[in-house]
């Protein structure tokens, strides 16, 4: 292997040590040091990889954006729930998420870009979507454009309600109630 | 003045200085070293109000719900859109909350509280009020207490679009669509 390799093969191994430790101890319990025990390195061998802890979990959050990508042409809107009932089992790395998005609206975050960069996509892949599906409006008039804000705030504002207050707040029946506005049959 | 008057005084105006400063320089530039010297404190001296900056943070978004507060007998659903549009005109506060409400989601945080019953308080809140305007059923169908979750997630979600993006991001044109998708006629 070239030593770039190598280095790219111990990110992986960092990555995927950091995402077993937030779901076992979550967003707090996720040090550096941790992920650095897990794959027995030294701390200041897991910073020559991931120089803050911020670096670090926007690694973990692109490895998610990967490992839950839809190729484009396959999108569509009802895999938005079964995306959300899944998110609901997996309460540390939606902590993770949320935690860093808080963060990220401060001045100069290391994670800025990163979920700037996030949502343009994001929205814009919605609202491709969108516009596959329903054409130029959907039943509720809306544009597909004005639509993905939309999809994206309530799902993200609801992560936050239901990681406060699981008990409370049906995260999965909240967000289908919210597809039945935009006038999707749901089940 | 008895010594417990003097004491909420000065808690008073220490969270009006701390207001000013996140106002000034944003979230991470109010420090509690630069709120301390608005009001002519020392640090040790501010951190005998307050003994942490989260502390501090939690008494400004508290003092905000109180400037904010409508008696719930006058509490309309179309007030909403009046509050995201002035929200537009003060990212320093807004930001403020949405940092702070990401970090309240982790174990143990100071603020956890505070944004758990606030939740608690403003579902119910808006359940109320869209059952005084609308009865047993919205004219989309859902039950008041299904829609007030939904209604706070829109606005928060949509604050982080915009404060990561706000060129991008209409907040209270977003948030207009959302009320229209409930059957409101917003102007």
């Amino acid at each position: 292997m070239s030593a770039r390799t190598r280095s790219e093969e111990r990110r992986a191994e960092i990555v995927r040590a950091a995402l077993e430790v937030i779901a076992e101890r979550g967003y707090r319990g996720a040090s550096l040091a941790a992920v650095a025990e897990r794959v027995g390195l030294t701390q200041q061998g897991l910073l020559h990889h991931f120089p803050t802890k911020e670096a670090l979990l926007v690694a973990v959050l692109e490895e998610r954006d990967q490992w839950d990508a839809v190729p484009d042409t396959q999108w569509r809107v009802d895999l938005l729930t079964s995306l959300v009932d899944y998110n609901a089992m997996r309460p540390g790395i939606i902590q993770t998420f949320s935690a860093l998005l808080g963060e990220s609206v401060t001045e100069g975050h290391p994670a800025r870009e990163y979920f700037t960069e996030r949502y343009t996509g994001v929205r814009r892949t919605m609202a491709r979507a969108l516009r596959a599906q329903y054409g130029d409006r959907l039943p509720n008039g809306l544009t597909p454009e004005r639509t993905a804000p939309l999809l994206v705030a309530v799902m993200d504002g609801l992560q936050y309600q239901w990681l406060l207050d699981p008990e409370s707040v049906d995260m999965a029946a909240a967000f289908r109630d919210f597809l039945r506005l935009l006038g999707e049959p749901v089940h």
